[in-house]
């Protein structure tokens, strides 16, 4: 006899774009694909998390697609199986009710019996055993048609999380939900508290597909009309971009507020579970240990009477005197300083920098690409200077630059190098020239990381100035 | 008929380390070196409040040994005839006593009237119109045996300097000293202040050089033998070694310590000139102007709920979120976050860098160079990424470096390379390879500045590792 197990998929958020967490995260680099400790990425973690019990063929990932290339490799990169994993394609970014009803859909094609394990992409969760013993104990609720959303005993009476007050109890492994109470003032989370009964809501969730899209359809009645659309051109040549239409359609709502305030088959089930939204830059305290004096130290730092605060620094020596509670975050390019009461305010400068058009709000300085990594180190008028690390066998597309010449110095390594119809070996301190207008590819036959200083030199250095001829990774212009 | 003012030579002190600008100020790179701001140095600055009235041939500028080529580059930069200004080189760092005691017997041997116009190479004074006013007003008290400091009157009872009370008036242009007050707490300060007739002590002097020995040797009786023992040399074959050991014999103290506050011929005369000793990162609000919540703002910076507070941004953008009377100072290679009033304890953190021998206590990151100036950008276990500017009509020294080769990069202008036994041109966009253990000098040989970006490569990219064959600026191994 198959258990609910056999019926379970995980459906991983990743399109997120994090604004919260900026200088760390930018538009092009959003937290879950961050390295904020350790050696994995959130998303990375986030996987690390369902792998056991939960095959990679019965994990899906919802990401917008200017984000595959990113999630692909980070698939690569910490997973044996990654291929196994399927993604689906946001074709833009329209909160998480539409996320999940496509991933939904999908579901039931595969799978009529298909339930959901909703997992953010982008949250800190442990220890993983009790993350599984919530999720055992939800399982029958959520087969039974309930809609499980996973509650947290809140620790403080925050206004940065959703509340939800419980109703009756169900089974002994939960409780009907009576009230949700979307980020109270200070005061009323405290009461919320002291009453006992209150939980946070965690964004985790537990359904059936079908339970999903039928009160969806019941309480959104926006989403009937793309649904129904979906469905009809299901197996039909025109089905991706039917889905894609379909998916423009649907109203931009969050899940909560589409379906899970509106039905009566909410369920919230409390969690064994450790928490964090990582909502703000403050969450690195629970990141990274602390100090005697409880400040989180990231990097070359010197205190001086500084007490409970954060300071990650990034490649340079970061000195603070007399600091108390305050939030100092270090990037190439990008310096933020503000109390930690106030890491929220990090969404106004996001936006002014948004509104700016500001490369400070789209690029990393150290960007992750399929191929490996690069980093800005100095960028003039007329020239661009970049450090790239190319991973053990992998290659950059063939390409060709309009109105840039690039110089190549191997510091480390063995680069393979296309050079028009000729092919080298460049191995550690010898060089290559690139005029414009000459087709190219770096590869890496290696094993080991191969290192590169790149000078870019001409009239114009940015990123788009790029015309692929064949690329590993099926990217476009402008992809860098 | 000759005036006083025939006899005055400016005594500029340019030997002092700056650690409490740190981290703007290095070792290498001392405050009085620094563009703050605008586009002169700070020792610029001073030499172009007495380049009128006074010429170049009167002004001897005190300073270190290892800050020659630093002062030499300066001069150079900002002068018509910089050879005519006389550098007197201490061969250690030892307080101002024997510094002024150096120039006192230098400027007799070539002037028995000399008068000594003593002027710190670091500090904010305007208007010069008001400087030299002063001055004219204090002349004749120091022909006739007055040894002048210039007092300031105190805005704010800080702690931060020493305060002189006056005593009788003399002929209407100054004060005898009643009492010198060094440092006095704040409560101390408020009474001085309250009472009138004190004022701080702004390290200016003026005094005849024969006048300034006397008292010396009267005063501080450790001076005698070596002062002595200069007179002795004087003339003879022996004379630079002879004056080198006894300037390493004279004890290291302050003017003030030495003499002013013990002789009965110092003088107070008001300044009337506006005066800064720059001594903490604060004094950059005098440096700047402020926006209007009362922030200095340098460089690219973003500012939310933050007032009062000092940001001096480097290259990379800072964002500040509700600070007050904060301090913010970014540089390539480190950074500093304090409250303003604990601006002072730099000198503690600068104190740490010295005990771990942190290359951030010894280097700038943009170092000036007698030809030019350099950064670095990115250094690696087995490589070193530069930007190098190169002055026009300069020229590197003949060199060769035995275990990194460098491979070189023109982004703009045209340098003139010396490769082995050729010669070559290289314009923007060309690029060359210099193996280790090979001869090689840049050069610019046109008038706008040539960039290059530089690639060392190579098991050891220490700055040490140079072979000088012959250098413009006479310098030696290991002088980058």
């Amino acid at each position: 006899m198959k258990s609910a197990l056999d019926h379970l998929y995980a459906v991983v958020l990743a399109g997120g774009e994090g604004n919260r967490f900026w200088p760390l995260s930018r538009r092009t680099a959003p937290k879950q694909f961050l390295r904020i400790a350790g050696r994995k990425t959130l998303l990375q973690q986030t996987l690390g998390r369902i792998a056991p019990p939960l095959p990679p063929g019965r994990v899906v990932i919802v990401t917008n697609r200017a984000y595959q290339h990113d999630v692909r490799w980070q698939l690569h990169d910490a997973l044996r199986r990654p291929d196994d994993i399927h993604l689906l394609l946001e074709p833009s970014a329209r909160n998480t009710a539409p996320a999940l009803a496509l991933a939904a859909v999908h579901l039931l094609c595969h799978d009529p019996e298909a339930m959901m394990l909703v997992l953010p992409s982008d949250h800190a969760i442990s220890p993983v055993s009790a993350l599984w013993a919530t999720i055992r104990r939800a399982l029958p609720l959520a087969a039974a048609g309930g809609l499980v959303t996973f509650g947290i005993v809140p620790t403080e009476p925050t206004s940065a999380y959703g509340y939800i007050k419980r109703g009756a109890a169900i089974k002994g492994r939960g409780y009907r939900i009576a009230q949700f109470i979307e980020k109270p003032p200070p005061a009323v989370a405290r009461r919320l508290i002291r009453r006992g009964g209150s939980y946070w809501n965690s964004g985790l969730f537990l359904w059936r597909a079908a339970t999903l899209l039928e009160e969806l359809s019941r309480h959104a009645p926006g989403f009937v009309a793309p649904l129904a659309a979906m469905e009809r051109a299901r197996g039909t040549r025109g089905e991706a971009a039917a889905v894609e239409r379909a998916f423009g359609r649907m109203p931009s709502l969050s899940i909560d507020y589409a379906v899970m305030e509106r039905t009566s088959r909410a369920v919230v089930v409390p969690a064994r579970f450790r928490w964090s939204d990582l909502g703000s830059l403050t969450a690195l305290s629970e990141l990274a240990p602390k100090d005697r004096a409880g400040n989180v130290v990231v990097g070359e730092v010197i205190t001086l009477d500084t007490a409970d605060s954060i300071l990650y620094g990034g490649r340079r020596l970061l000195a603070a005197i007399g600091l108390r509670d305050m939030l100092v975050v270090d990037t190439p390019d990008a310096l933020l300083v503000c109390p930690k009461d106030q890491a929220q305010q990090v969404k106004a400068i996001v936006g002014e920098l948004k509104r700016r058009n500001s490369s400070h709000y789209h690029l990393s300085h150290a960007e992750t690409r399929p191929w490996g990594s690069f980093a800005v180190l100095e960028e003039g008028p007329s020239f661009k200077v970049k450090r790239l690390v190319i991973n053990p066998r992998s290659r950059l597309s063939l390409q060709m630059h309009r109105h840039r010449s690039e110089h190549w110095v191997v510091v480390s390594g063995r680069a393979h190098i296309r050079h028009g119809s000729r092919t080298y070996d460049l191995e550690a301190n010898e060089s290559a020239y690139i005029p414009r207008m000459t087709k190219h590819r770096l590869e890496n036959r290696t094993g080991r990381p191969v290192e590169i200083i790149e000078v870019q030199s001409g009239p114009y250095v940015g990123e788009d100035d790029i015309v692929r001829f064949s690329d590993d990774y099926k990217r476009v212009k402008g992809e860098g």
